[in-house]
């Protein structure tokens, strides 16, 4: 494994002498005449195969050839720098602009190219580049995400309950389970409509499932999450209070784990996973349509 | 170019006759141990080169033998169907399960193959694909996206203009012009704190910058909007209002462009654009660092 670094000398505590091991960057690239999400998406998961240090740098619409002679040079003064090329990830419909990049010290990925050829021959159809065709308004169903993020605004928190005829799942749990990050994920990205409602201590005595939720008792999805973990996300929101105990935390967790089990309600403990992965979960699990096409 | 469609005759108003073309979908599946993120997104890019409907299914976490084999059989139900081999995007770090969705009679594209070997060869290293290593709650600073969008919702709107001095870029605009989910979107997917604070009527007489925005100059970003465009969302919002009437609407984008152009402040018309291109394109102007990886 190959890591250019060495040892950089500074002073901390006015006397005290550190070594500090400097790992020197690779550089990765990603480059589009659009917004570059793809380039970037695949590019980052190539690159988190490797335990090695990146800098990465995304260049959003070079739209023209000027503007490509300018990422050229971007290009070549980190190439300039540790004698590593670059590695640069790029979607262009634009031919030329990609050759221009492509007289770059670098090494050049062409991201849809591997799979282009092979679905136009699965297909039996020649592939019509356009370009902002992906992550742009004229995308399917863009303004149906917009309206699915402004539900989930509106809908957030329990605020109001009139509108769960319209929700195509309702998220609910315990204050600072991950109810609103999720809703708003699934929304923005998904076109999802999530309201989400938060079960409060007074909700708990005799707990069984409000009447507002039972009328929608198939759109509801549980979050749970680790005591300690729900504990350590309160405090930094109310340090020392009730609220972040751990003994009100485990409390209120047992409550609402027994009447999801009881009301036969799905739910993730969420403390180990991302809003990412949160939300496929949701979305498998409760068969939810995505709008992001 | 091969479309399969047949004719489909149904009845409408009663008695008018109506040839309706019904276009027989073609399947892609992104499939994944993971979120299947990467391959829907590289997925998606490649289809949107083509003119073809296709059927989205998308199938996460698919991480046993049992769950291949039930995937398989998914494909298998959809080839079928028409007798199209269905397209499979997929990520799998497991060999083993990779090999299991070979068997379906699918035309497969492993999604970070092509890359992989050749980012190997370029950087030395070999490559060490481990599960959960992208959207995952275990990636870099992914505390610090949750957090911004925290911030950016206690933010939105001009709620609260306290805590300015810890945002990454402040949104501006007049009411409707894009500034929440813009704002929401740089935050939840990039870790970017931003806040927004909107212009109203009672700002645009002798239009100068707000002093609590005036301190801030440098993270400010300006949003506008087409007049139709603006008169009809906020018409959505509140029929045949003042607030909605295109009189309105022009009055104060042109001074708010004004102002805009007079304090020297960036800004883009987000008519045309998607909050995708808003955000990246705002990203770019202002040097923001993204923390999504």
């Amino acid at each position: 494994m190959r890591r250019i670094l060495h040892n950089e000398f500074c002073f901390a505590n006015q006397n005290k002498l550190i070594t500090r091991e400097v790992f020197m960057s690779h550089y990765a690239f990603y480059i589009s005449d659009g917004t570059a999400i793809t380039a970037e998406t695949i590019g980052h998961a190539t690159l988190s195969q490797f335990e090695l240090e990146f800098e990465h740098i995304t260049l959003p619409f070079v739209e023209n050839e000027e503007l490509a002679k300018d990422v050229v040079m971007q290009i070549n003064k980190r190439y300039a720098r540790n004698g590593n090329k670059p590695l640069v990830f790029y979607t262009f419909v634009d031919q030329n602009l990609k050759e221009i990049i492509h007289h770059s010290n670098s090494v050049c990925f062409d991201v849809l190219k591997p799979f282009t050829h092979d679905a136009e021959v699965a297909l039996n159809v020649a592939a019509t580049p356009k370009i902002h065709r992906t992550h742009s308004i004229k995308e399917h169903r863009y303004d149906h995400r917009i309206e699915a993020m402004n539900y989930a605004l509106a809908n957030d928190d329990g605020q109001t309950t009139q509108n769960y005829a319209d929700a195509d799942v309702i998220l609910v749990g315990v204050s600072r389970s991950g109810k609103t990050p999720t809703s708003i994920y699934l929304a923005l990205n998904y076109g999802i409509k999530a309201a989400n409602y938060p079960f409060t201590e007074d909700d708990m005595d005799d707990f069984k499932l409000p009447a507002v939720l039972k009328a929608n008792k198939k759109k509801i999805f549980g979050l749970t999450i680790e005591a300690n973990r729900l504990a350590a996300i309160r405090h930094e929101r109310y340090a020392n209070s009730k609220y972040a105990s751990i003994r009100q935390c485990r409390m209120e967790l047992r409550e609402v784990e027994r009447m999801y089990r009881g009301s036969k309600i799905p739910f993730i403990n969420t403390t180990h996973f991302s809003v990412e992965e949160i939300s496929a979960k949701i979305m498998s699990e409760m068969g939810l349509e995505r709008y992001n096409y």
